[in-house]
């Protein structure tokens, strides 16, 4: 097989290795490529095909980092996994609130402000507890459950000291009576090919396996199925992370993350995720 | 005339104040909202009609900001000048020369790197003097000349030394051999509507309005006016400032501006520029 | 008089007129000097009397900047109220909490750690509800009252985040069972002129004036003259905020303020402290 | 031998090492505590013996860390080296200056500002070229030269933008006309133990070995002697690594550094500097 996948990283994790190994034992070999270590004309649509190959599996850490090296080599007609309008969706909480609610999924309650007083007016009208998010961030860093009044201003004040304009978009939601766990869902093109428990560790009101989060099995039912089917599809698309929320109305979709960390997923569920993902790549590079 | 416009600022500027009177001059009602003072949903499609009108003129200050509720808004149907794609695209000067290379809009030579060693790469390679901009920011803000290999050096520590992750993507660009000005063109729609040249002041390179410089009429060639509108039209096109360099090599496009600051170029050209915007916004809102 | 008093500010505030008023009805000229207009030779000890005269009294609202301007001009020969020293032991909270320590005044127990981790043991041993306090900042910002483990964790979390190495600085305090008000003294020199309480405003446990706090006159008794006096002692004398707590186990001393902002306390106490301020400068001119 | 002596660090580097084993040589355990796991009390004087022992070597990277564990331990009653005095004025480039002015050591003309604009003004009366520090910071990090006006206004900006109220302090200093070395001297105590020139590498002005610079072995001349011991006298002494600039007008005394690093030193002069440095602790713990 002649194609050539690029694996477009910024540090080799568990999951990166995975996926290496993947690709080896289809005959394929994954180039990776740092991209800490690159730099890109971004003013004309030259492609150096032998660096990049057909297809790239972005995989970078680095959010904007991904992002912005998807958008150039796109822009040069490479195909990269996941595309840039699936990436900056996901990336950003917001934007994954405003399509899946355009598509009719059903997700938490989500108010967006942009003082600490508006924050606080918005949380007054979904009632305490509820929870407040970055618009960009991983592992579920700087989430935080509003359990009253108090907190949320302790909270917010500190947000507001923060010195990136970022910080300075107030994401706020419901909280969800869920039981202590969420379910993790890994999507690859078409399919569900993963799903989790993630039970949030001791101590802790996040389920994110980052912080301690245990991982169990998770049955597929088709409600599941069709929900996560739908909101991936909302997104764009590719390879995904549909994170879902048993609340008493039924199941919600709480986030949808790209260059998804499949870890977890992969020992709970015993499914070849990394073969998966390797199948999908090498699809699109035939095309 | 019962259609409803929605000014939506964070602070009134000249520039507002101007486009109230335009449309009282009109018989319109430009009704002002501060975006300071809004909490919006946007986990639901309900939109607040009576608030917010049919159209919106959307003209925070803070780009992040306007940018966001512009995405709640447009998600809930209603019309926002301009729309989400072009204040995206404008807002991130790497997503504008993308869009400009895309659309065969002849631009500077631009590289993106995201460490400052490969940023120095990047500059060995474009050569001595260069220029650094932020991918985000207004007024020429942290925009240097980089005269020499000593000069990055520095400057890329202090960028380097910066918190935000948006510090660390390093817009790199060759140094246009222009004369010490730039022709700032406002495009309204498919009309370009005044261009001014923005000579730099005493002791500065950068050519802003913001910092001193002075503006005066610039003729307006057949040449100057197609690549205007192909640049508008490459970012989506609506109300926009879009910055041009004269270079050896022929007219460039440097920048596009969404939410643009047209003082400069009122008083300079004579041309009722806010009186265009708000005509554009009425067409709009009757459509 | 020829004596030549300078006020060094960097915002002239309701306390910088009034300790010029005060001036003015003594037949004393207040010079005012903004400290953002200034720039001064460190490396030498050549003194612009001209400029600063005898004596300085320092009110920059910027501690950095009121603080070192103290030492470049000390180390000339020029009188600053309030002294290097103290003002370098007020505005760091850890300094302040040492100095009291120190001289035997009581104060509520505190621990200092550089690391969420430890903070966190710090306050396991503390027990619940704590405070965590920067160790630099005014009119409370940041001070947070930490209910319980998961209201610590999350605002540990968002210290951490915080880019400044100051902040990585974790100030704890035990919370002491106070009524929802504390003492507010006024020292000069040797004398206390002044006491008010601050009572907390609605929704709000910081009792500062600057966040709505409502002052009231308070009675000085001997127990409160004594050990106000001796905390200022301890920490160099001068022109000092001393807060106090009531608390079971008797008075506490909870911070020592350099640089005070006494409108509160002038108005609820009706005594002439800028007339007390500038008699002492004038007593410091003629020494 | 019974003297117990600390070694606080918060990582380990070379010089650790040759600490322990120089100490070790003697027969003295050293006993290194992580200071990123601890929390002290700071609101009284009891002391635990037992784990800081009697003489601590305070070696933390992190500057605040150390200062502010140095003067809680110092408060009780555990000597310190450096001590709480020393530290201070060490870890910051103004108050070192003043120190040095004040006992008329020879440093390079140095002024101090707090907005961008007075910067420029005193660097239009210094003249270009001219150098901008940090007041706190290590290895040359954010030091730069200021060719012309042009690269300091952008340096200047660029500083302006960054968040912490440190980096508002604009120290500024002559740029002297050395040879593209200064030299390094480590003092112990009342001697003077080792001198060595830094070259700078390659593109680079700094000479700082952490940035590359070469070290070679420099002659003690009386004059060096004389001077060095000055400064670290001026400073409060103790174990320092004092640098001395080769100017026109003769040495000038441009840094003092407390906590210092003696690697280099110690491999290009063959001189036992941590065998000095434990030396001179336990002599203090005998005291």
């Amino acid at each position: 097989m002649s194609h050539k996948i690029t694996l477009l990283y910024d540090r080799i994790r568990v999951e990166e290795k995975e996926l290496i190994n993947a690709a080896e034992k289809r005959g394929v070999h994954l180039k990776a490529v740092d991209a800490k270590a690159l730099h890109v004309v971004a003013s004309d649509l030259q492609a150096d095909k032998e660096l990049f190959g057909d297809v790239i599996l972005e995989r970078c850490i680095s959010f904007f980092r991904g992002l912005y090296l998807t958008a150039v080599l796109e822009s040069k007609g490479i195909t990269v996994i996941n595309n840039f309008e699936t990436a900056n969706i996901c990336g950003n909480k917001l934007l994954t609130t405003l399509a899946l609610a355009k598509a009719g999924v059903p997700t938490p309650k989500t108010v967006i402000a942009f003082t600490p007083e508006e924050a606080e007016k918005a949380l007054e009208e979904l009632g305490y507890p509820a929870v407040i998010k970055p618009v960009f961030g991983s592992w579920g860093r700087l989430v935080a459950p509003l359990r009253d009044r108090e907190m949320a201003q302790y909270i917010l004040e500190h947000r507001a000291e923060m010195g990136s304009p970022l910080h300075q978009i107030y994401y706020i939601q419901e909280m969800v009576e869920r039981p202590p766990r969420d379910i993790r869902t890994i999507v690859v093109g078409d399919e569900l090919v993963a799903a989790i428990y993630r039970y949030a560790p001791p101590n802790e009101w996040r389920t994110n396996i980052a912080r301690g989060g245990k991982a169990e099995p998770c049955p597929v039912t088709p409600e599941l199925e069709e929900l996560v089917l739908k909101a991936a599809k909302a997104v764009g698309g590719g390879v995904l992370g549909v994170d879902v929320l048993e609340s008493p109305r039924g199941l919600l979709v709480n986030e949808v993350n790209s260059t998804v960390e499949f870890r977890g997923a992969m020992s709970a569920s015993k499914i070849d995720i990394p073969g998966k993902i390797v199948d999908y790549a090498l699809e699109k590079a035939r095309r």
